[in-house]
């Protein structure tokens, strides 16, 4: 079991969906990463917040055992995100994003951190990303995501992180965008071009599509959830899932341990979407996921 | 190995895809049901042409021992679609319904017809559907499509067959439009509850869910496509695939003989995509249909 090194927003979410309402919920790629990873492998966290973060929201990390040395309390507000989703929950419209201290983030790595094996850059400015690789001493495996924006107004230091990382895990659209390609399976292999030998598409509610170089295409569709309550978040606590359990392996990941990746991060992302904010996710514990996982397992079994 | 008996529509399709287009291609959901489920089992089709409808045309059926002693001829034009695709090939956009001597259909089984085992009842007037049942003595197993039209014109008809036949294949976007729901695991629960002992929502190029009352869920993603060329038939291809499937079986299908048929009827509608209209389904052979399945069977391997 290796250390993992996460870098990403921690932040407070205010998101509306058809079936309602939360404020100022306790959200951001990295705590959602950190709940998910934490089930499975030990967490360090790079990130930065407000002096309005509340010592109970520092707690929901602490308290499983995630590594906090590298989180930055700045004078100022929290990184805030407000958005909605309509009937469409594959895609959040956003309303208002209040970078705060987010804005100047500059992540420096505690010295403790500099050995992680396992290293997730989650989607921020791919500057910053390219930042916290250079002060990992010798990764195992690195992954990233990103998103629209960073593909838009930053695409050449995109495209450098793009080619140092082992591993994308990137959304549909965004896929399909930074490769102007209109199918997804087309987008996966234009994206292995780029650089890292695996590739991971997210299509919310469909699942997920891994592609690696060397040993071609997995195809898993996510598990079925009949009420959808909030999805944001959902890609982070895959991304968690899935580096939890390369952590766990410890070693260069084989075909096989990525794909027993994509089914573990689906299936904690299953629990994301089931609540709003974290409350679903921080409530699953070894053995809630195991029987998912089970049940998860036979929704797919076939004999041909 | 039994008697499949298919009422649908034969047609001529005028397509445009952002790949290309065609001009009165042959189509019409009996001929890609027939081609593709006469690869695994006997077909029986009841239908009509106009006297328009080319020797050769009739050949493409007759050649594969479709039995077409239920297609009438009639004075007249065959029923022409003319449609297009934007770069969201799950969704056809109509330009033109010339029914056509199909105006007028009145599905009448020759006797040879009546003891078919099972039944596939595509996507035609949900009245035509019943009065086909009607004539079938002792049907093993049955099925039906539908679209956004019959339920919206035809709702009461369509729900009385509904509650006569085993399954029901509709696609992800009228499977919420028939239960007024927005999601489309929720929406599989609901079509149960209309009487169906099971329900496959086909969901184009992200696979399908197929949900039976006592067993319950299996979810299949569908085979990779780097370029689909023209989705129009792939839905009808499905149906034929799957109760190709069904029919090799011979008795009252299994979960494992539906999970089975539901991978049989995507491999081979990933065919149909790859070419316009018939063009790429009727060249394949059992042989490319086996390889195709075991590099399927890899894409969704995992042990977990």
């Amino acid at each position: 079991m290796s250390q993992i090194l996460v870098v990403g927003s921690l932040a407070y979410d205010s998101i509306k969906t058809p079936v309602g309402a939360v404020n100022r919920a306790l959200g951001g790629s990295a705590n959602y990463f950190s709940v998910a990873a934490s089930l499975l492998s030990p967490v360090r966290v790079v990130g930065v917040v407000g002096s309005d973060y509340s010592s109970e929201d520092k707690k929901t990390l602490e308290k499983r055992d995630v590594d906090l040395t590298g989180m930055t309390v700045k004078p100022g507000q929290t990184f805030h995100w407000s958005g909605f989703y309509d009937d469409n929950l594959n895609e959040a419209q956003t309303l208002a994003t209040d970078l705060n201290v987010f804005a100047d983030f500059d992540p420096v790595l505690p010295p403790s951190y500099h050995d992680s094996k396992f290293v997730f850059l989650a989607n921020i400015d791919p500057v910053l990303q390219a930042k916290v690789l250079d002060q990992v001493q010798k990764p195992v495996y690195t992954g990233m995501d990103t998103m629209n924006y960073w593909i838009q107004s930053k695409r050449a230091d995109l495209l450098k992180v793009l080619s140092r990382v082992q591993i994308l895990l990137i959304n549909e659209g965004e896929s399909k965008m930074l490769t102007a390609e209109a199918n997804a399976i087309s987008a996966s292999y234009q994206l292995l071009k780029m650089g890292p030998e695996a590739v991971v598409i997210k299509r919310g509610e469909y699942g997920v599509i891994l592609n690696h170089k060397e040993k071609g295409l997995f195809i898993l569709p996510a598990f079925p959830i009949p009420e959808v309550v909030d999805p944001t978040g959902a890609g982070d606590t895959f991304a968690g899932g899935f580096f939890g359990t390369l952590s766990q392996v410890g070693t260069k990941p084989r075909f096989e341990d990525l794909k027993k990746a994509c089914f573990v991060g689906s299936a904690l992302a299953s629990f994301t979407v089931q609540d709003f904010g974290l409350k679903s996710l921080i409530a699953v514990t070894s053995e809630t996921l195991n029987n998912r996982q089970k049940i998860y397992q036979n929704y797919l079994l076939i004999s041909t």
